[in-house]
C-alpha cells in the first residue's frame, strides 16, 4: 500500500524522481536539496495578520521547496502554532521560490539513510498531511508555480486551490512516471477532489496537468494571472471567513474524517511498508544511479 | 453527526435560519410559519391522473412551504397513499407558492419546544427523506422557486430535477451560512448527486447556487422557462414510465440502498444528536434573538 | 443483486433483450447467435506484435459478437495467455464486425438451459470481467461500433476508451429498457467511470448514449473518425507503455481492488441469484415470446 518503486526500463531515465521541476514544457530541470545555499535558514516564513485572522505561510526552501524532514518538521510546528492560536482562522499556503510551489518529497531523505531515519521521515510526511487535511482553519493554496507529486499532495489538503495561469506550470501526482506509486492516502485525497475516474487515469499515467487541464478536471478551483495568485487568495479567504468557524469546520470534518481515519488506523503499517520498500537494495541502487546522473548533468 | 449550530459572530445576523427565501439576488426576505393565514387548510394538494399513472403533489403551505411537523406528516401520509396505489407510477413534486419551492425546516418547530416534541419533529424529517429517497415511484422535482436547506434536501431525493431558469432563485444546502451543519444524510444525498468535491465546498461555504450554477455542477438536471417547469416535468415523466417499473426500481434501490441503510441503522442516535443540540440554552438563545429580529423587521 | 427481469408491459416489445444492435438511430436490428454462419470458427483473433509488446484482440463472432459461453471461454483463455506472456504489456480490444463492438450477453445462453448450464455461463461472464478489470496489461478499448449492455461492460473494464465518432452508434448499460437489471458489479464499474449520479440515471433509464454524450459524461475518453479508432488506440498505447509496468499496475490495482474484491467475495451468491432468476417460469416465458417475435421479424 505504501510508496513502492519499480526499476525503470532502460529507455527512460529516472528523471525527476521525487524532486522534479518542470521549468518549461519542453525540458525538465531537476534539483536536489543539496543545492540549498543556507541549510540553517528558516524554511517556512509565517506572516500572521491579527486584524484579518489570516496567516500567510511562505515556503522558502531553495531551490524548489523539497519536502525534507527539516522542512516538514518546521512546517508542522508552524501549522500547529497557528492552529492553537484561536485568533488565526485562515491559512494561505504559498511559495517564495520562483516557478515552483513545491517539488515534492526530498530524494536525499530516502537515499543511504537508516531504516529509523526513513521511518522518521515518512512519519513527518504523514503528519504534514494529517495536520493540513484536518485543519480547523480555512486553508487556501496559492499555487504560484509547479506542484508535482508531494507538492500536489500539499495542495490537495487545502479547502480551495488557486493556481497561476501559466502553461509552463503543472500539477499532478506523477509518481508512476518515476517508477513509484503514490500511497493510498495520496490516492484518497485525489479521488475526493477529482473523482474516481480522473484519479485512476491520473495515477496510472502519472499525469502532470497544465493549469487549464487541472481546472477542467477540478484539480484546482480557479486560475488567475501569476501576479494575482496571492491577492486573489486573500480576497477569497474573506468569503471563507464569513462562515461561522464552528459550522464550517464541522462540515469539513464530516467530509474528511473517514479519509483521515483510514491513515490514522494504519499509520504504523504504512510506515513499515515505506521503509521496507525504500531500503531495498534494488531501490537504493536506482536512487544512486539517478543521483549520479544528476551530478553529471550539473557538472 | 446531527444538526448542530454555532453561535454566529457579531458581524453576521442570523438571517434566514432554516427558513430562508431569497426573493432576489440582492436582498433576502425571511419568513416564519406564524405567517400562515390558515393553519388548518391542507398543506399538500395531490392531483392524481389515473390515465397517466402520475400524481402531482403541490406544496401549498403559505408563505414558503416551511417543513413543519404538520406539513411533513401530511406529506408523508400523501406519499404513502400513492406508494400503496399500484396504479400510481410517477410523482411530481412542485410548489403552489410563488417564488419558492420550499424554504426548508420550520424554525418554530425548534424554538421553545420540549425534547419530546423536537424528537417527534426530527423523526418526521427523517421519514420524509426516507420515503422520498427510496420511493418505488419515479419522482421528479419541478423546482419552480428557491429551494434552500431542507427544500434542497427534498429536491435531492428525487430521480430528476427540473428548475425554473430564473436567476433570482437559488438552491443549495446553505446550513453553515446560518451557523448550523447539515446532518450526514443531507451530506450523503448531496455527495451522491454532485460528487465529493462539490459537496465539500458547497457544505463548507453553505453555497446557494443560481440555476445555471446548479446545472453546471449537476445539482439540477435541466433548466426551463419558469412557466414550463411543470409541463416539462410531465413530459419527462413519460420517459421514466417507459421503463418497466420493476427494473427501474431495482436499479434505483441498488444505487440508493447503502445510503438509506446508513440512516436506518442510526436513526435513534441521529434524533438524540439533534435533540441534545437544539435544546441547548445557547442555541435556544440564538433562536430567540433571531426570532425577535424577525419581528422587528416585520414591525 | 443479480440480473433480474420484470415482465414487460404490453406497450413495449421485448426488443433488443441482451442482444441489441442499433444499426441506426431510427430503427433497431436484433440478432441472436443462431445466425452465426460458422460456429466452430475462432471467435477471437489475436495479433501480437512482439516488437511493441501490444496485442490486438479482434472480436469476430458474427453477427454482433454476442457474449456466448463459447465466446467468453475463448476470450478468457486468450487474455490469460497474453497475461502470462511477460513480453505482452498492452492489449487493444476491438471488433471485426461492422457497426458493432459487442451486443452483450447472448440470449440463447439463458433460454431453455439447465440451471447448471446457466451457472456455468454466468461464471464465465464474471470471469471475463475479473480478468479484464484487473489485468496487469494496459487495456484500451477501440470501440468501433455500438456497445450496449455487456458490450458496454467490456468497455468499462479497460484503462482507456476510444470510440468511433458516428452518431449511429451508442453505448450504455441499457438493461432496464429490456426489463432486466444490471448486477452490482456492472453498476460498480459504471460508478467508477462516470460517478454516482450519471450511473444512477443511466441505470434507471437504461440510457444508451451517443458517442458525444458518452464523451461528455466520461463514459468514453476520446472520439475519433471511424477509420482511425484502431490507429489512435495504437498510438495512445505508446503513452501507457511509457510508464513502468510495475508502477502503473500497482496504481491500477490500488484503484480497482476494492471493486474486484466485492465480486470475489460474493461470486457464488451472485451466480445463485442469476440462476434462480433466469430459470423462473415467468422469465423463460418472456424470453420465448421475445425469441418468437425475432423469428417472425426475420421471416
Amino acid at each position: 500500500m505504501a510508496l513502492r518503486a519499480a526499476l525503470l526500463s532502460g529507455k527512460r531515465g529516472l528523471s525527476g524522481l521525487l524532486c522534479q521541476l518542470s521549468s518549461s514544457s519542453s525540458h525538465v530541470r531537476v534539483c536536489v536539496s543539496q543545492q540549498r545555499t543556507n541549510s540553517t535558514a528558516p524554511k517556512i516564513k509565517v506572516d500572521f495578520n491579527q486584524t484579518t485572522g489570516v496567516a500567510v505561510m511562505n515556503m522558502q526552501s531553495p531551490p524548489v521547496n523539497s519536502l525534507s524532514l527539516d522542512f516538514l518538521t518546521e512546517l508542522c510546528i508552524a501549522v500547529e502554532k497557528l492552529e492553537m492560536d484561536k485568533s488565526c482562522r485562515g491559512l494561505i499556503l504559498t511559495s517564495s521560490q520562483p516557478k515552483v510551489f513545491s517539488a515534492g518529497l526530498d530524494i536525499m531523505e530516502m537515499y543511504g539513510q537508516s531504516p529509523e531515519r526513513c521511518a522518521e521521515f515518512w512519519r513527518a510526511v504523514q503528519e504534514m498531511w494529517l495536520k493540513l487535511y484536518s485543519s480547523n482553519m480555512a486553508v487556501i493554496a496559492a499555487i504560484n508555480g509547479s506542484s508535482p507529486a508531494g507538492g500536489c499532495l500539499m495542495s490537495l489538503t487545502c479547502d480551495y486551490r488557486i493556481m497561476a495561469d501559466n502553461p509552463r506550470y503543472s500539477i499532478g501526482l506523477n509518481e508512476t512516471q518515476l517508477g513509484i506509486v503514490a500511497p493510498f492516502w495520496f490516492k484518497d485525497s485525489l479521488v475526493n477532489t477529482v473523482g474516481h475516474r480522473h484519479a485512476e487515469m491520473g495515477l496510472e499515467l502519472g499525469l502532470l496537468y497544465s493549469p487549464s487541464e487541472a481546472l477542467r478536471i477540478g484539480l484546482v478551483d480557479q486560475l488567475v494571472p501569476e501576479d494575482q495568485v496571492l491577492s486573489t487568495a486573500t480576497q477569497t479567504m474573506t468569503k471563507w471567513l464569513a462562515i461561522p468557524d464552528h459550522a464550517r469546520h464541522l462540515s469539513k470534518s464530516m467530509m474528511r474524517k473517514p479519509t483521515v481515519d483510514k491513515l490514522l488506523s494504519s499509520r504504523e503499517s504504512d510506515i513499515q511498508n515505506f521503509v521496507s520498500f525504500i531500503t531495498k537494495d534494488s531501490i537504493q541502487k536506482s536512487l544512486r544511479v539517478y543521483l549520479e546522473m544528476l551530478k553529471k548533468r550539473k557538472g
